[in-house]
C-alpha cells in the first residue's frame, strides 16, 4: 500500500478534518488512505432536521468516493481502526491487512458519554449518526400514531420528549421538535390534543449556548421559553428509566424519549492509544496537532485536545477540524520539502445557533451579533456554503424553501428498519 | 368510531387504491378509516431508483396524514389488519379495539410470492416496500466495497447480481443497476476492475414485459442486451442459496445477490378471509368490485381478481387500483342516495417501462408505441405527474435533472440499520 517512494498518508475519518486534510494533500507527492466506517461524509450540524423530518438523511450525506473517485492518489476504504502501532506505523483495519503509513491524521471525532449516569446507555437516544437521527425520527412520529391510538398513554409521558444537554444541538433540536409539534403534526392528528405534548430542554449550568456571549444566551432563552420550550436550567440528571428520568433534587418527569447531547467524548479509538488524554478523553497534542514524541502522527478535530493562546479549550466544531486538517496538510508538504513548519492556531470564524423559524443567534469575530431573522438568514447561508456536494444544495434549498413556505416537514415518515418481508438475507 | 348516522368507511391499505377511494368520498356525508401498516404512501413505480441510488427514499414517500390531516371525517390509523369478521361486519386490528364498518374496501394490494422455489425466502432480496430498497442499494454499495477490500471474492460471484423476473420491475432494475455499476462505481471504484461485475436478467418465459406488444419486448430486450445486460429468456431458477443460483437445466450462476421481482402474490390479508380466490391468492369479486354476497365490501387494486371484457385479467399496475377506487367510490355514493350502480370498467391509458438513460417503451391507447428518447420522457412526464406531494415532485425533479446532467446518483449511501452507539432502547 506504500507504491514507490511517495509517502502514504493515512487519514482516519470522512468528517470534516478528514475530508479536509485529503483535499489539502492530494495534488501533492502523497499516497493516500481515507478510512471511514460509513461510505459517506455526513453534514452533521444538519443532523437534527433529519431527526425532526425537514430533510431526509441521504440531503446531508456526500458519498466520500463520490468526492476523490477520480483520484488515483486517493484510496478511500470503508472500515473500522481496530488498533494503531505507533512504533511500527502500522494501522490495523478489522477483518484486514495492516496498513504502513509514514504520516497517520487521526480526525476520528467524538461520540456520545453517558457521564456514567444509570439508564443512559440503555435508554437514551443518542443524535451523533445518520441512523440515529432516523430512529429518533421514527420514534417520535410512532409515539405520536401510538398516542393518537390510545390517548390515555400521553398521561404516562408518551408526548413528552426531553432534551438533554443545552448545547447547540439541544437549542436547535428543541426548537425543531416544538415546530413539528405546533405546526405539523397539530394538523397531522386533529383527533389529538397536542397541547398536552411537551419538549423539556434540560441543562445542569445556569445558562444555554455555553461559549457565546451571555445576551445571545439570554435571547435563546427566551426565544425558546417563547416558543414553549419547557427549560429547565441548574438541572442535572440523575438516572434514566424506561418511562421516567429522575433528577439530582430528586424530582421526576415520566417521558419514553430523552435525547442525549449533554455528554461528548473523543472517539473510542482515543482509548487504544496509550497517550496522554486531555478533557474528554481527548488526545494531547504538540502546538503543531501532533502527538508528543511522534511528529509523523497528527490529531486533529474533536479527537484533539487544542487550546487556543490563552490555554482555553477550542469548541468542538466543524471550523476547528477543518482548520486543524489544512494546516496539517500544509505542514506535511512542509516537511517533504524541507521548508520550517509552524504552529496551529485557530481563527475563529464566530459562532452560530439556530432556534426555529426566522429565529437564530449568530456571532461574527468583532463583536458583532446577529439575531432573529438576520441571524436565521446568515446561518442558512452559511450551512449551504459549507454543505458538501452540488447536489445536496440544491436539494435542501428546495426543502428549506417549501418548509418555510409552507410550513410543512415532508419526511415524517416512519422507515422500518425490518422488511415486512421474510428473509434470512446473507448481508456483504 | 360509527359517529351518528354517517355511515363509517373502513379502507384498508393506503396505496393507489386506498388513498384515492378516500379522496373520492371525503367530501360525502361518511366518517372514513385508513388503515394502513406505514405512516405513509408509498409511490412504488419509483421504488427501483431508491434500490439503485437515483432517489433517497423520503424523496418517494408522502405520509398519509399530510393528504387528509385537515378533514375531519378522516381519520388515519397505523396498523395491521388481524382479521375481518364479514358477518359481523367488524376489523380487527392488531392490538386495538374492532371497527365496525358500514362498507368495507380492500386495497391492501400485493407481497411476494416464492412460487415455492427453495431459498427465496432466505435469500432472495425482495422489492416491495422501502426498507427493501434501502436494504437492497446498502447491500448492492456493500458488495462493492467489500470487492476493493478483497478482489479475489470478485470471481466468488460478490459483483454478479442476478435479477429474477422480466416483468417492468426487473426490466427497470437491470437498466438502473447497470448504469449505476457502469458509469458511477467505475468511477467511485477506479482500483477495481468492475467490467468483471455482471448484471442477470432472468426471465421463464420467452419474451420480457408480459403485456406489452411484442415489439416493445423486442426493442427492451435488445436495448437491455446493448447495455450489458446478461439476459437470460426460458430459464427457470430452480433453487437459491446464500453464493448461488441454480436454474431447471442444472446449470448455475455463482452470486451473492439475487433480487425477487419475479412473483407477485396477493396480500396475506386474503388468506385471512375464508371467499373465492383466482390467480395469485387474489380475491374473486362481482362486476361491482364487491365480495360476492358481501355488497357492503368492496376489493380493489392487486388484491382483486379482476379481468377485462374478455375475461383477461387485468394487470397489477396503479391504474387499476386508482379507477377500481374510484369506481368504489363512486358507487358507495350511489347507493347512499339511492342511485342505481354500474359495473367496473377499466380504461387503460397505455403501459410504460423505462429501460435507462433516455430509453424506454410506452404504449399508448390506439396502438401508438414511443420509444427511445420520447418514450423516456414521457415516463418521466407521466411519473412525475402521478407522484404524490408536490414537494415530493420538485425534489424528483431537481435529482433526476441533476442525474442526467452529471451522471451522478447521488445516494450512494450505506445507511446502516444499527446504530454504532450501544443503545437497548426502548421503541414507542
Amino acid at each position: 500500500m506504500t507504491p514507490g517512494p511517495r509517502p502514504h498518508v493515512v487519514i482516519v475519518g470522512a468528517g470534516f478534518g478528514g475530508i479536509n486534510a485529503t483535499k489539502e494533500l492530494m495534488d501533492g507527492p502523497f499516497e493516500i488512505t481515507l478510512i471511514d466506517r460509513d461510505n459517506y461524509h455526513g453534514f452533521w450540524p444538519l443532523l437534527y432536521q433529519v431527526a425532526t423530518a425537514g430533510l431526509g438523511p441521504e440531503d446531508i450525506a456526500h458519498p466520500v468516493r463520490g468526492m476523490f473517485g477520480e483520484r488515483s492518489n486517493v484510496h478511500v476504504r470503508l472500515g473500522t481502526v481496530s488498533d494503531v502501532d505507533l512504533d511500527r506505523q502500522l494501522v490495523q483495519v478489522a477483518d484486514e491487512a495492516d496498513l504502513a503509513y509514514d504520516y497517520l491524521i487521526l480526525a476520528a471525532g467524538s461520540s456520545t458519554s453517558d457521564f456514567g449516569i444509570p439508564g443512559v446507555d440503555d435508554y437514551a437516544f443518542p443524535l451523533k449518526t445518520l441512523p440515529d437521527a432516523v430512529r429518533l425520527r421514527n420514534h417520535v412520529l410512532s409515539c405520536f400514531e401510538r398516542a393518537d391510538a390510545c390517548p390515555e398513554l400521553v398521561d404516562s409521558g408518551l408526548l413528552t420528549f426531553v432534551l438533554a444537554g443545552g448545547g447547540p444541538t439541544g437549542v436547535e433540536l428543541s426548537g425543531a421538535l416544538t415546530e413539528l409539534i405546533g405546526q405539523n403534526l397539530a394538523r397531522d392528528f386533529p383527533h389529538l390534543d397536542v397541547t398536552k405534548s411537551s419538549v423539556v430542554l434540560v441543562e445542569m449550568l445556569d445558562h444555554l449556548l455555553g461559549g457565546f456571549a451571555p445576551s445571545s444566551q439570554a435571547h435563546a432563552l427566551e426565544t425558546l421559553r417563547a416558543k414553549g420550550v419547557d427549560v429547565r436550567l441548574n438541572t442535572a440528571i440523575s438516572a434514566l428509566d424506561a418511562d421516567h428520568v429522575t433528577f439530582k433534587d430528586g424530582s421526576s418527569v415520566a417521558t419514553m424519549t430523552t435525547v442525549w447531547t449533554a455528554g461528548i467524548r473523543a472517539n473510542p479509538l482515543a482509548d487504544m492509544l496509550d497517550v496522554a488524554k486531555g478533557k474528554g478523553g481527548a488526545i494531547e497534542v504538540t502546538k503543531e496537532l501532533t502527538l508528543p514524541g511522534h511528529p509523523e502522527v497528527f490529531v486533529i478535530g474533536d479527537l484533539a485536545a487544542t487550546t487556543d493562546r490563552h490555554g482555553k479549550p477550542l469548541p468542538q466544531v466543524a471550523q476547528v477540524a477543518i482548520q486543524g486538517a489544512r494546516h496539517v496538510g500544509r505542514t506535511i508538504k512542509r516537511r517533504t520539502t524541507g521548508r520550517p513548519t509552524k504552529p496551529f492556531r485557530y481563527h475563529s470564524h464566530g459562532m452560530m445557533a439556530t432556534i426555529g423559524r426566522r429565529a437564530a443567534v449568530a456571532e461574527i469575530p468583532g463583536g458583532l451579533k446577529l439575531r432573529g431573522t438576520l441571524g436565521w438568514l446568515s446561518w442558512l447561508a452559511v450551512h449551504l456554503v459549507f454543505l458538501v456536494g452540488f447536489r445536496n444544495r440544491i436539494v435542501v434549498l428546495v426543502n428549506w424553501s417549501w418548509n418555510y413556505l409552507t410550513w410543512d416537514r415532508a419526511a415524517r415518515v416512519i422507515l422500518k428498519e425490518d422488511s415486512t418481508t421474510p428473509s434470512g438475507q446473507h448481508r456483504a
